[in-house]
């Protein structure tokens, strides 16, 4: 096997790619779509129940909610508790292994902010 | 309206999850999705043609890679040309607008990597 003879410098290229593509995929399939990385800000700044969330994340309906809730739960990123009382509080925190997403998040916010005024740079000087 | 009156560090507490959310479902509803990023990526990465990337980026089909394209070129992060021939050439660069993307694609990546590890770590701990 000649892994090195050839194109070695093309080879190294198309494994780094592959290698970041991996990486990006594992991230998505992980906190992608819609909603996931949503919940975690709205949790991450004190909304800690169901109808807080619920409020917060604007758009989100009670059933997804829900379900991706139980997948954060289960995937680890969020821990739900109970106490008991009357009626029975139910709250939902982050774990601490939602903290390794502030990086992303924070490089999302800014890049979000910059966007939206992008945009609205373009769009006004259209009118 | 006395915005400072009442809750003013709940209100400011609230405006700036608010402003964060808002951020990032812009930058969602913009690279959202399972597969933007990834073109994103591999074209940055040297794949400018059609068959290249849907080699690269794995799982993609012909039809929502063309579809995605468009989508990318309509929203100012890729240019596509065709150049005259026999056969007609085309190719996608990434419109410099994309490599504003950078600081998203680097954290996406590095946690991608920390998450697979601490997967492949769990899983081999529970053998």
């Amino acid at each position: 096997m000649e892994h090195t003879e050839g194109q070695p410098a093309n080879k190294a290229f198309t494994e780094d790619c592959t290698k970041v593509l991996n990486a990006v995929s594992d991230a998505l399939y992980a906190i992608g779509g819609k909603w996931k990385l949503m919940i975690i800000i709205a949790m991450a700044r004190g909304n800690n129940r169901f109808t807080d969330l619920q409020k917060q994340v604007t758009g989100i309906s009670a059933r997804v909610l829900s379900s991706e809730l139980k997948e954060l739960e289960m995937n680890g990123f969020i821990v739900r508790t109970v106490t008991a009382g009357y009626p029975v509080t139910i709250e939902y925190q982050l774990h601490p292994y939602s903290h390794t997403l502030e990086k992303v998040v924070g490089a999302m916010t800014e890049w979000g902010m910059q966007h939206r005024e992008k945009i609205r740079s373009e769009r006004s000087s259209n009118l």
